[in-house]
């Protein structure tokens, strides 16, 4: 019973990857992350996947204890741009942090980036989760997680303003009469807010898709509403059917309260597939990858989650230790996930150490197997979609090649690019100008 | 007598032009600012005539009365990166405020387009001349000059610091032991200074040609003595040889005075040659420019120099008004020449305006007429090299075409890249990392 909607798809690049010790799989180019053939060649592949968008996550704080990829790695902004002049239909989204950037510079970024790649920009909306963050950027202390939803909400303001500075027909560019553009059409914000005081008008028009597509990413109640009021696509985490259902549930619902239409909001979990031609293969990929991980290594990658706690200070084989509130400013949804798990299914310190450092999930198996999983979340109302986030160096490539030509065969997944942006890929409508949308309500 | 040294040649791709009715002209292409296939054909046009590189220049605020060029143009970071994926070669230069920007962000954004390109990025150090720029920024006032410059030296310390956080072996990657990097080689900035607090490390490591080039492009005193300090390449501009020669000579000295090498920072001064087969063809080209500027527009632009000042309010055909410290705030070694000239030539203020809005410069003429010019430029010690800032749609291509054969002919310029590198090809040395340098002194 398929939907009339087709699956979206998205891959995240991450370079030697999400993983702490995946670059020392025997396949991995262990320079990766800082390796541009690397990000091109996934990059086109994706594309010749009929993929709706790569996804390029970030971080604004290291320490030695930092995993492989986050300690060397492109900066978003400048390897979306790359990756656009190298790529045709594909979209570009990336991470960038509302609490530590201006939003006129951002706001200049993106909708350049959208130009540069007409119309296939996307901005992953984050409000940085590592505290360290705020000593990369001269601030005192890294602000509370509410008030980063403040922040961003009132950033969002001042950028989507920004970007509505030139009406679409603001151009006339008429080489007889000498006139470059009707200033009627061109608007300055005057914004004043809590946090930001920005004129404008931004140097830069609008693309053929309005707007850069708006992600986001966080799954705390705070990121819930702001993802409700602002976001085009989420890019959730889940580890269960059951767990995507309710949130898929969750958010249309809140879309729908904010007035909005909830098939315009599409919601991509983030999944890592592990792919065999037979099951035992896929088994025996998944172990290759965990075998990967020592416990020093996975008790430091949990500390990343907790503000970089040092773990190795309790015992390996006990319950998980008792943290409180500790860790709750950081990735609050994933530290407050990680406590309950432990709790529930009684685990040891090592237990939640490897299976942190090294998720199962439920996307291990066969080509078909694979599909199968696919189309009953995206059926059962728990996906839009999916971010490929792959586990192994080849991940991609054998989603696309494997998986994708099974999706395409069941008729959920599209065969040829419905769209030149990616606005018109994903099926999210192009923002109306605020500006002519006065106009054309004056003229009635 | 040609000299051991090498011309060096850099383009400025501005979209419809530098010049306020550039975009008029018959060949133009309108939407030049914003049309990627413009400034790819440009960037691989520049590639094709072995260019050292090319320039993006930048500007934070505009009104209804910026020239066209300004009023919508690609953000520098962003085209940078996109045009790195599509050329070789050739370096990357782009203008960044240290006045309205995060060093964290600006160190990891070229580093990162420096690994994108294999070693060819630059980065021109601007303190914004626009005191407009702090209205879109959430500040209250625009720093003042000198302050500007206090805040550039104390960025650009942040910022060469967190460009040496990894030393260049750090990286071991051995997939056998386990071991991704030596954390002996990971160093903590930890600044703390009068204007920023900034800990690092960074998360990206060095190039093959260590840190991206430095140019400067401030020609005031407070901007001589910076360039001095800090930079590796000067974007200057100058009407006259004499002009060049006397700065030329000028910025030598302070270099050595700095205990650096004069020939290891280059000086390369904007031309906008207009080349014809014949000198009346080229004449005729120069008087097709300029005819395309309205006295309107000619004192809109003036204007810009003088914080938006409206000048249409002075006679036309009088002496150019008196303005006194008028303006100082801004581009101040702009307007002083402004004002210095017009009163030594005693100009009217039509005429004021016509030659700031079309410079007449002596790079007019036959192929062979603007070879002798570089070459006598070159040769007298007025410039190390050009960075050709086309007056006309094709002049880049005129340049590439006619001018670079006669120059590589007369054993002035290279006929291919001596290297991979912007470092490499310019002739500035690669810095040492800090900390390796600190190593091997202990190690003596």
């Amino acid at each position: 019973m398929a939907k009339q909607k087709q699956l979206k798809l998205g891959a995240i690049i991450h370079g030697v990857g999400g993983n702490v010790s995946g670059w020392r799989h025997p396949e991995a180019i262990t320079d990766a992350s800082v390796n541009f053939g690397f990000y091109k060649q996934q990059a086109q592949k994706a594309e010749s996947g009929k993929f709706d968008l790569v996804f390029i996550a970030d971080g604004l704080y290291i320490t030695e204890k930092s995993i492989p990829h986050f300690l060397n790695r492109f900066e978003p902004i400048t390897i979306l741009s790359a990756l656009a002049s190298v790529t045709s239909h594909i979209g570009l989204v990336g991470t960038l942090s509302t609490s530590y950037s201006e939003p006129f510079t951002v706001a200049r970024q993106f909708a350049s980036i959208d130009l540069i790649s007409d119309g296939r920009s996307g901005w992953n909306v984050v409000t940085s989760p590592l505290e360290g963050s705020a000593k990369n950027y001269s601030k005192a202390e890294h602000p509370s997680h509410p008030e980063r939803y403040r922040i961003a909400n009132e950033y969002l303001e001042v950028t989507r303003g920004l970007w509505d500075s030139w009406e679409d027909d603001a151009f006339v560019r008429d080489k007889e009469s000498g006139v470059f553009f009707d200033p009627s059409k061109l608007h300055t914000l005057n914004h004043k807010g809590e946090y930001f005081s920005v004129q404008g008008p931004l140097n830069i028009a609008r693309s053929r898709q309005g707007q850069p597509v708006i992600f986001q990413a966080g799954a705390s109640e705070d990121g819930r509403a702001f993802a409700a009021k602002v976001a085009d696509a989420i890019f959730a985490g889940h580890e269960t059917i059951e767990e995507a259902k309710a949130y898929y549930a969750d958010i249309k619902k809140r879309v729908a309260s904010e007035g909005r239409n909830p098939d315009e909001v599409v919601i991509l979990p983030g999944i890592a597939p592990i792919i065999g031609r037979t099951e035992e293969e896929a088994e025996r990929k998944y172990q290759e990858v965990a075998s990967l991980v020592t416990i020093d290594k996975a008790l430091d990658y949990l500390g990343r989650f907790f503000e970089h706690h040092d773990f190795s200070q309790y015992p390996l084989d006990e319950p998980f230790p008792e943290l409180g509130e500790f860790g709750s400013n950081s990735f609050r949804s994933g530290t407050d996930k990680i406590k309950q798990t432990a709790k529930e299914k009684n685990l040891t310190l090592r237990q939640v150490a490897l299976s942190v450092a090294t998720p199962r999930n439920e996307f291990t198996g066969t080509p078909e197997y694979v599909a199968d999983r696919v189309q009953a979340w995206f059926e059962e109302n728990a996906a839009d979609g999916f971010i490929i986030a792959a586990a192994l160096p080849k991940g991609l490539d054998d989603f696309v090649d494997l998986v994708v030509p099974i999706l395409q065969e069941r008729g959920l997944y599209r065969t040829e690019y419905e769209a030149d942006t990616l606005r018109g890929n994903l099926g999210v409508p192009v923002p109306v100008n605020r500006y002519t949308k006065k106009a054309a309500v004056a003229a009635e």
